[in-house]
């Protein structure tokens, strides 16, 4: 599932420019400052978060894209600091922030597209990455390495760095698309998107800006609103899709090869979000079917993905399927006990609502013990069905989560 | 907080009696099987959980009711085993152990209310229940010492016994009430109620069953149904009031001092369940404030009380005033993020949505290290409010919810 972080030769899509400093916000001293330059104007769709608390750059990303008409030319992110619950304070900063690239750059203020990522309620350092803007303008290059020092800088608690790649042929000339991203707790995307997941994917195919959103809405529609660690919608969550056409392949939003690679990237990079997910040691993939409709499938995945219950048991890969049976039935959707079915893997677990009459426990308990595995319920009411992919919870995520680190 | 498990002089509810014995359901060979019978027909109200999976005993408790027309004479509770998603044999079970009960007991089978907690989805061992009930025959008496060996054989994950009781005076005459309680885990009772909390309140006023079942649905709404350990709510949560009329005195829906008194009994067993939540170092009450509406207090104070960040960092005593900010703006409450102010005891930590000029973040460290503190919570949009009582999440709640156990 895990992709490698530096992407092969010719996948870095052209007419972007990369580099990644460490402006001193992060107490590690790592890289947390990272640029992306579009060589021109570069098309944009961007998905924000549902929270109703959003975070001062998403607000400043919002009014940058209406002003521009979906156009970006320098995206900058920041972690170490989320700029949250800022207040007027945290627009300001972010803007000066905005000010200050543009002009480093050469490009208008509308241009500059912000993301933090960080603890929340804490002022934002803007005279740090200001400072920081002259060597990230040294550093830019169109290189692989940069754009896994991209990836580096915006990891949080995240273990690794995280991105995907695709080619595709548009009418018989190379286009490519390659996507990074971070996450690994605070992660339940309403994309409307998800907790704090920062996602940036970049293509050198020319396409309109609304052709572009309505690929990027449907791609996350599948990947990065099917992925939850712990059901907490972060107040910072951004996917930014940037198109700078230097590949002189025009597309729009029917090519039907450009939209499964779009969507394969997008898949590719919210199971590594998973795969990171704070203190995690299992992932599960649940496919759940037979449901009166895919809303109420969806609603059966997230009230298992998010029951502590039903996590912890998968931490001690117990195959307690009676907490699935459970959360089942509290998650809204239309249900008949006594036509629920279950799969561990390709093993029956229970049928008709009851526990399967030759059960092999010890055989459920092994399966569990691998660090990927299916669970796959069956409602048998409907055809609605949908997949899910969400971790377990450990005493690490609770360390990780509970030191008192402010 | 914590009541004695205990009842004092004449706190029993006369017109009951009680006993416990060791049935063989619980690996720890510890009192697994409870009885309660009243010498004659009780007036009974019952609330149930809201989960569509019921399990069995819920299922026959419901057609006895409905056929005794609200009377009940003996309770019957096991733990050990929940007999849910047991199927038709589930329900021959629950029914067998009922009609050996009626039998044992002189009474007819509808006035049996079972009730059983402990693991899902195994069958039901109705013939170690069964051969027990000689012996409880033997031990029934109307002492409080019984009545605390009942609220002991009920535990699962409780590390004790939890009981409440009140005296009311009626028209010059003594009442009393007199619960008890088991829940640790499975808790977000929605009641029609909450996660396997089993509740048995017992009283000796007289009163139709028309009249308890609005008393207990008022009671519940604000006791039961505030609380959350971690937001599973079980399929076998039971919420049951008998009302023996043995004190002679007759009472009704309106009578305020023993809504008051019944109030408080539920209250005092709700707060016990979370201070006896499995893992608990942290007790927190939430007090919500300024809503829309009080539903709206409410989904702010279920996003928190339900959020791992949040609770993680109770755990580690941890001031990260912006998970709260976070799981406000996700709870789907109406809010405008620049108006919230947030309190913990009587520290004020953020106004007007921004952290408070003169922060001490040692000192909100320091409160948040006491066992039991209070998260205050204004939005600053209208009149709605609500308390709400939550516990942390720590690794011992992983631990004891991980142990591969079945």
């Amino acid at each position: 599932m895990i992709q490698t972080s530096l992407l092969p030769e010719d996948a870095l899509p052209r007419g972007f420019r990369f580099a990644a400093v460490k402006a001193g916000l992060k107490a590690s001293g790592n890289l947390d400052f990272a640029v992306a330059v579009a060589d021109s104007s570069a098309s944009a769709a961007a998905l924000f978060t549902a929270n109703r608390v959003k975070a001062a750059p998403l607000i400043v990303d919002s009014r940058h894209l209406h002003r521009s008409g979906g156009r970006v030319r320098v995206v900058a992110v920041n972690a170490g600091n989320a700029n949250c619950a800022t207040g007027e304070a945290g627009l300001d900063a972010c803007e000066r922030v905005c000010a200050a690239a543009a002009k480093t750059f050469g490009v208008e203020g509308h241009e500059v597209f912000p993301s933090s990522t960080g603890i929340i309620g804490v002022p934002l350092p803007a005279g740090k990455l200001i400072d920081a803007l002259p060597k990230i303008e040294q550093n830019l290059a169109p290189e692989a390495s940069h754009f896994s020092d991209f990836a580096r800088a915006i990891m949080t608690t995240d273990t690794r760095p995280k991105s995907a790649h695709a080619w595709v042929d548009v009418n018989g000339t190379r286009v490519r698309i390659a996507g990074l991203c971070k996450g690994a707790g605070m992660i339940h995307p309403q994309l409307v998107p998800h907790a704090t997941m920062l996602v940036y994917i970049f293509t050198d195919a020319a396409i309109y800006p609304a052709d572009l959103d309505t690929l990027l809405r449907a791609a996350a529609e599948h990947s990065f609103n099917r992925i939850s660690v712990d059901g907490d919608t972060s107040t910072n969550d951004t996917v930014l899709l940037l198109a700078s056409g230097a590949s002189g392949a025009k597309t729009d939003a029917h090519h039907p090869a450009f939209k499964a690679a779009l969507e394969d990237v997008c898949l590719s990079l919210a199971k590594q979000i998973v795969a990171d997910a704070e203190g995690v040691t299992h992932v599960v993939e649940l496919q759940i079917e037979g449901a009166a409709t895919d809303a109420d499938a969806l609603l059966v995945a997230k009230a298992i993905a998010h029951s502590p219950l039903v996590k912890t048991a998968w931490a001690g890969s117990d195959p307690n399927w009676g907490r699935l049976i459970a959360a089942t039935g509290y998650s809204g959707a239309k249900i008949d006990p006594d036509r629920i079915s279950i799969w561990f893997g390709a093993q029956p677990i229970c049928t008709q609502g009851g526990r399967v009459a030759d059960f092999d426990e010890q055989r459920a308990h092994a399966y569990l013990k691998n660090r990927e595995f299916t669970v796959r319920i069956a409602l048998g009411i409907g055809n609605g069905s949908c997949r899910f992919w969400t971790s377990d919870l450990t005493a690490e995520y609770v360390r990780i989560n509970a030191e008192y680190s402010t």
